[in-house]
């Protein structure tokens, strides 16, 4: 079952228009959460950022913030997901509109929301640079939007080069992310990752983990990062709300040797999502 | 009526699956041609771009080319616009998948057409450069994909800066383009346009002019373009299959004065698209 535009429906019932802008044009947004014993983790800041980037792109929002809560627990107790872990996705377009890029002047945007079980992979994983570049000088750079073919693109290179994960660095050459997590990278025992104004998305995941870094005096710094600087790292770190953090154990090939760090705010992170 | 996935039916029959990936990630690309009299221009051209695209993109194409062309045919037909000037878009997406980048291994496509009467604008527009930057480093930038959101942004921007046409430049700031357009610039009495290399999409009317240059021997450079030089430019032209070419009249309000070249090149066009 999925929930569309207020309705709990079958998804052969569920009807996307050809002319949703969303279908047309990628115009709009999604967030994924993920849900611990049948408990949303961080909802509320998942839709803070979808709100956000909804009225920076003058998207209305066809439901408030609670509303869209209660849509998500409904539908995982239709989904009988109440007692288990499950994937999250809730997204938002600006619905249907005539041929061409401007926005219609009266939008009834689309909101659908699914649900399923998950199961995380395993924590260990390979990566490997990627020839894409992520947009820094685009605002949707900073926003989780439907036109996300870069980062399938993306994947699909990181595949080819026989890796998991697809490491995407910005046109002025810096690190900014991987196509479907934020990074961090341990160097001189200190935690580092890339500003969003790198063109990153400020995700969820990435924000609890520099929250238990502070609480934890870790030492975490938002800056620029080199290539180079990824690739003689101690640690490497993925981060997304899905999959929590997965360590790095080969980038293009070569050995990125430490855990630590990983395995001690995964225990964290893992704890504050059984808290709840 | 609109033609998909092989049947010419009503727009509110059409379903489009919430699971799709042109909806859910923009995974996918379209085109969009003109027909004069009932007759596409340059429809092979449009179709052999987005086959080139598709292949990079491993979406496997539902139909040949000619049975795309018939589609459109039969579509034009159907919407009675075999006498009249009508805008075709064909979208194409990888089809329905499960949640995450990773292609599915056995796509099956989703192929839509759609026709509707087409009336162009008034062949004299103003233009303001955006903030939203061209991304030069994606293959993407160079294909028409369903991610459009930041054209629709730097239609937005343009419009809030009282322009109708937004001028980008990418990431590394030489000029790329417009929302909806190529550009080209009068410089010493010589076209000027930036190439594809510059996060630029090979447009079928611009390849037109460059073709009508090359006959009349004008004299015309693919080159790098900086946004100084487009502000001093003698002329300035937007090319698309729509709308074909339109003169700038004003850039970031500043007036630019020529119209000769446009005015040649849109003629010669013009015979071309009643010729043709």
């Amino acid at each position: 079952m999925i929930w569309l535009n207020g309705a709990i429906i079958s998804e052969t019932e569920a009807r996307i228009d050809p002319f949703d802008r969303g279908f047309t044009l990628g115009d709009g947004l999604f967030e994924t959460a993920r849900a611990y014993d049948g408990r949303p983790f961080r909802l509320e800041d998942h839709l803070a950022r979808m709100q956000r980037a909804a009225e920076e792109l003058e998207i209305p929002l066809p439901l408030d913030m609670p509303g869209v809560a209660d849509a998500v627990g409904a539908l995982l107790q239709a989904n009988r997901l109440e007692g288990g872990d499950a994937a999250i996705r809730i997204t938002l377009s600006r619905g249907s509109g005539p041929r061409g890029y401007n926005p219609p002047h009266d939008p009834k945007p689309t909101l659908l929301i699914a649900a399923a079980p998950y199961t995380p992979p395993v924590e260990l994983c390979s990566a490997a640079f990627v020839e894409v570049r992520r947009n820094e000088g685009s605002p949707t750079s900073r926003m989780k939007t439907l036109g996300a073919l870069d980062n399938v693109l993306a994947t699909i290179e990181a595949e080819e080069r026989g890796a998991e994960e697809a490491i995407l660095c910005h046109n002025a050459g810096n690190v900014a992310c991987s196509a479907r997590a934020n990074l961090f990278a341990v160097i001189a025992g200190r935690l580092v990752t890339p500003p969003v104004a790198e063109g990153v998305l400020p995700g969820i995941a990435r924000r609890v983990v520099l929250e238990i870094a502070a609480t934890l005096h870790l030492g975490a710094e938002e800056r620029a990062l080199l290539p180079d600087e990824l690739r003689q790292a101690e640690e490497i770190l993925l981060t997304n709300s899905l999959f929590e953090i997965r360590s790095v154990g080969r980038l293009d090939g070569g050995e990125i040797a430490g855990r630590a760090l990983g395995a001690r705010l995964r225990a964290e992170y893992r704890a504050m999502t059984r808290l709840g």
